[in-house]
């Protein structure tokens, strides 16, 4: 069963109506509602030996991409976050130290959200584990629902520079670029509250750009059309297709993808919704092929850990 | 470093100064400025091989035992529940079936709690684990730290059982008083909520009565003093001292433990606060002695898990 089919076999046994829920299973974040506006809620798991090793990071690095990580479904949602919750699981051969040194990341990152930890759990297991639930508010939360045809595709961040710096991390070196873009990711808070006022729809870049805006097209019911030549400016200077790969397939950018009728501040227009459905790239000659013929390769030796 | 002084120091690394936050690390749950109300939130894992084995229960008892156990932390801060978002870490040997059964078990206890399963994440990872965080509402938390001397300390739910069903678990029988009990947990939320108006302090009962009243005596720096035969009234029908050991040391009750100046309709009372600091337990002859001196032996099995 893929991950899409099994959150929607999920949805089907969890689905409970509560007049308290606006937005349930399926987005980047649930929604509650609060008084005249809503909370926006999310939870996220960085588990040793499937989002990283402990030789490719600092302890305070696993922190502080814990929080940044789980941080950017509020960002997705045009929210403000307000706290999160830290749940480590422990296993035999992390130290006390270690774990403060978890702890210290995430302190860090926190003060730069202005989203201070305030509670969590710490339980032994056979997996050193951190999952974060991150709460924020929004007076209207975007979804990945209601892009519309003639809008502008836009994004807040750099696109397969993380993926290029894990690349050199899984082959053994320490020294690259995209490095630091992997291991401090930054969640787009700022961009997705400019975006709030005007954007139709939204999504954060965690599985990789070509996946995300799939899953943004479906929920929306359009096809979305993005321009090599525009990605290829937030993305790593290579060779012009490895550069699309990794844009594409890359993932962990923690960017921001959103719709909108006309450009906002502070991001890269890279394509345009149309009537239809999938996603397209259109390459510099004019002619328009489907995302995931273009260099799915990639995806193999990076997708295979999440 | 123990628990209680790994939480001090984590604390001490993440407290950040926030207008939003009422309560932070250190009490069941975490509590935030909503309106004129407050949020209250937790979050709770439950690890195989640390909190159970696959064969002592079925994996809808997994989602089942894990919603409870999260929830009952806001019972004990006489809130009433929400939502919950569950992060389930799956490993090799967990197939989507199983993981299915464990949402059972969720929506179960989530329709028996009012509170929906609204969101949630999954992962790859080399051990089992579900993850519950779940949110409530309370016009004003119950804290553990405001109980007073001339308080009355009281129980909602069964002390010990829990425990007993366990140790069964635990020696290889799948049968015998105490199973249905540790895989079947009840958060005590109407009882928190009936309490939530006198009670002075609170606590569920997760570690042990013995250990979980330390918290609440220390917290509100006072003496707690249990009355054995009052205590035994929750307990199993055992031999005393066995029934008092599982009582005091036995954990993962999720009964609810309150002090308030007057009895609450629906709460046993087990005891009294007093000037002082520290647990006692007074026997039927009027001696009164340490908790921390009876039967702590119990512990010692039991308590290595988590």
């Amino acid at each position: 069963m893929s991950e899409f089919r099994l959150i929607t076999a999920l949805n089907r046994v969890l689905a409970q109506a509560s007049p308290e829920v606006i937005v349930g299973i399926g987005d980047d974040a649930a929604v509650l509602r609060e008084g005249s506006g809503s909370i926006v809620w999310t939870i996220d798991a960085q588990v040793e030996g499937v989002h990283f090793r402990r030789e490719w990071l600092s302890w305070a690095d696993v922190g502080y991409r814990s929080m940044m990580a789980a941080a950017s479904d509020l960002a997705a949602m045009g929210a403000m976050p307000t706290g999160a919750l830290s749940a480590l699981t422990v296993s035999d051969d992390v130290s006390e130290a270690m774990i403060l040194e978890v702890s210290e990341g995430q302190r860090e990152a926190a003060g730069l959200l202005g989203c201070p930890v305030i509670g969590g759990n710490v339980s032994r297991g056979g997996t050193f584990s951190v999952t974060m639930t991150v709460l924020g508010r929004a007076a209207k939360p975007l979804l990945r629902s209601n892009a519309r045809p003639g809008d502008l595709v836009q994004v807040a961040g750099r696109l397969g520079d993380a993926a290029l710096g894990l690349t050199h991390l899984m082959g053994g070196s320490r020294a690259g670029a995209g490095i630091a873009a992997w291991r401090r990711p930054h969640a787009q808070i700022e961009a997705g509250l400019r975006a709030h006022a005007s954007a139709t729809a939204a999504i954060d870049v965690s599985d990789g750009l070509g996946q995300d805006v799939e899953h943004l097209a479906r929920a929306s019911g359009v096809r979305v059309v993005l321009v090599e030549a525009q990605l290829l400016k937030c993305a790593p200077r290579l060779d012009p297709s490895d550069a699309l790969a990794l844009a594409l397939w890359g993932g962990e950018d923690y960017a921001l993808v959103v719709s909108a009728p006309s450009s906002i501040e502070g991001f890269e227009v890279i394509g345009t919704v149309t009537e239809g459905n999938g996603v397209l790239v259109k390459h510099v000659d004019g002619c328009e092929v489907e995302a995931a013929s273009l260099g799915r390769g990639y995806d193999h030796g990076l997708r295979e850990r999440a």
